[in-house]
């Protein structure tokens, strides 16, 4: 056997497990940012081989490889491949939430004979860093209670059930014709994939061991769209919310449909995204949300285990690099003008917009005679323009004051 | 000196610059949680000594530490104590944003000098862990764009103005009334202190060095009830949001007052929250939020990053605990029942739910003679409990479906 190249400088090399959806998105994105990840840890990384069902060898693909990414997915022969590379001292990666919500405690145990690292940020929660949260950032800390919306699939039916009064088979439909649900969605909608979920996340939260087929779960297949339009009356959103919460000495595991109050931090998570509430004394809550996981997002995420497993514990910022300050960037805007209420004032300023190049998205006029205000929201475009644009409305005599600008974000999707 | 403690077993000793509000609250939760620390890490945790400005000597407690945590604030004399420390080889973490944002090329050589640990995920985004999901999670993914709310005080001031429509002023009494602002707000309503924070980050996200007087900023303080009020009515919410974003090989870093729209996710974030969405063509993007620092917050993520940087890389969940399954817990309840109108129907379900110790938070009753539907929310209570009334009402021969039960989370605060 070869020695791992952990002992020395030289590439860094990466064993592939599977190369489907998530498996080729790894290896391509490992290619793109093997820089990226030299800068961050000193060693470039390669891949040392990929196994799928029809070529590789596992024994010497271990061999080869200082660190194992499992991305087969299902029970075996991903544990046994996971189990053997750590007990010869490989570090691994994972995003099989069915083996670590399963088989989680033969492979803690098996890492720790084999001082090995075990890394599965991909196996919950999208590339939203959960794992990490809990695991590091709070390792000292007394979590209460973790709440999450940990299916995408569910909360994307659900959002359109809200938006559009679809039933649910409506929905599923719309769901899988866009590809945010299998052909055969049991395992999403049944909340069986929330509750493998959550059973991790309870183990990591609390150190208690759960058996996923001991959450008691409830799927959303016979939520009616009466039940959300009702809702929404008391001020409730309608989400799949896995919970797991220490309860007078033990704990509880649970997954169902559940209403949250607007002002929860899940209530306005929509689409196919997730989102975990973790709740500390100490710290109050953290709120973390992303997408759900699409095969370049879960590569991103076993990326970064890999980029983690690969440094030594002092991680601090590479020199500085040169880069100028930018100060004239695109943005939108909101502009709200005083003006007299004659005729042609919207006319004017938007043909100065229109010069300077700014395009109106949206317009609110209110107001009569001499107390009259005309409010818009612009697209993004230059400030520069957008200020010589501001600059030549306010020299026109019907304005009553000096323009307001204040920038706008727009919606991220 | 002595040998550090980091070569052997036994205790791991803290040296504490500082003890003011974050130093008194970190000194308390290190002693509260010095068995989880142990649990997570093998050593236990003990303060070596405390520096103030009328008690201890800097030279004796360094020689006395594996690690020093610096609660001082300001610039001097906590630059010196800290390059001093990493120089010798200790670790360090800090919550000094104005020390990181002025000095931080400095501190960052002098830990690599040294082989010493800078943490420093308390300076900025309160228990938000913003810089431990760009720095690891991150680490090798392109960072396009971070959009942030780190000031919590400018924030809680927004949110009052648009929720009462007080004037920046009246907010900002209220906010001093209640501790959320100090006596001299200038430092957080002039963005000064949102734009040091969004200068380490950009610093993290994009390796470059951005000098903080260099970031162009407005405050809050010439904002109007009648911007937010209009705004709204095209749907946008009024934040202090700072940008750092790559433009054209460049850096744009800036901190304006700005709209968002209602689905940008930091448009919900209320009150005296920090959050920080991160944007990453691989991963989309990834929103962190929690509570801005208060002594507490702040003294936890110290506490995070104590942690971490006693940890050596293989972070692995510790053997599983035993803790029993809990299946009866409390929860609150959406009840959806289809009854005839009649008289009477109402009162004889609440009676049941009475008996039963469920109390009703609110009501909606719709609907005539033979479609009639009562709809309410009741308080958390124990499931058993509330599963009991239902079965008891869905015998009543008013009663025409079967009655519809939803779980329901109320809001956090």
């Amino acid at each position: 056997m070869t020695d791992p190249a952990s002992s020395g400088g030289g590439p860094y090399r990466v064993g592939l497990l599977g190369h489907g959806t998530v498996g080729a998105a790894f290896a391509t994105l490992l290619a793109e940012r093997a820089g990226a990840v030299e800068a961050a840890t000193g060693r470039r990384p390669e891949l040392a081989g990929v196994l799928t069902r029809t070529r590789g060898d596992f024994e010497d693909i271990l061999e080869r490889s200082d660190l194992i990414v499992e991305l087969i997915g299902g029970v075996e022969p991903a544990r046994e491949y996971l189990l053997r590379a750590m007990r010869a001292g490989r570090d691994v990666v994972s995003a099989n939430k069915a083996l670590l919500s399963r088989h989680g405690e033969e492979l803690y145990a098996a890492a720790r004979e084999g001082g090995a690292q075990l890394r599965f940020e991909a196996a919950v929660g999208g590339v939203v860093p959960v794992i990490r949260v809990i695991h590091e950032t709070l390792a000292a800390a007394h979590i209460e209670k973790v709440h999450g919306i940990v299916n995408g699939t569910t909360n994307y039916i659900l959002t359109e059930m809200a938006r559009t009064g679809a039933s649910f088979e409506e929905a599923l439909a719309d769901a899988q014709r866009l590809g945010y649900a299998e052909a055969d969605p049991t395992d999403d909608v049944s909340g069986a994939d929330a509750a493998a979920k959550m059973a991790i996340i309870a183990r990591l939260a609390f150190g208690a061991h759960v058996g996923v087929d001991e959450v008691p779960r409830e799927g959303i297949d016979t939520i009616t769209p009466a039940d959300i339009a009702y809702a929404r009356e008391l001020g409730l959103a309608l989400k799949l919310v896995g919970s797991a919460e220490r309860v007078n000495g033990g704990v509880a595991v649970r997954v169902f449909p559940t209403f949250l109050y607007a002002e929860h931090p899940l209530a306005s998570v929509g689409g196919a995204f997730n989102a975990v509430t973790i709740e500390s004394p100490a710290i109050t809550e953290i709120t973390l949300s992303g997408p759900g996981a699409g095969g370049s997002q879960t590569a991103s995420a076993v990326l970064g285990d890999l980029v983690s497993a690969m440094i030594p514990p002092p991680t601090l910022p590479a020199p500085a690099v040169e880069a100028p300050l930018v100060l004239d960037v695109e943005s939108a805007f909101y502009l709200h003008l005083e003006v007299a209420d004659r005729p042609g004032v919207l006319a004017q300023v938007a043909e100065i917009l229109g010069l300077q190049g700014v395009s109106v998205k949206s317009v609110v006029q209110s107001g009569l005679g001499e107390d009259a205000r005309l409010v818009m929201v612009v697209h993004p475009v230059l400030e520069s323009k957008f200020l010589a644009a501001v600059e030549l409305i306010g020299r026109l005599d019907f304005l009553r004051s000096t323009p307001r600008l204040i920038r706008v974000i727009e919606e991220l999707f």
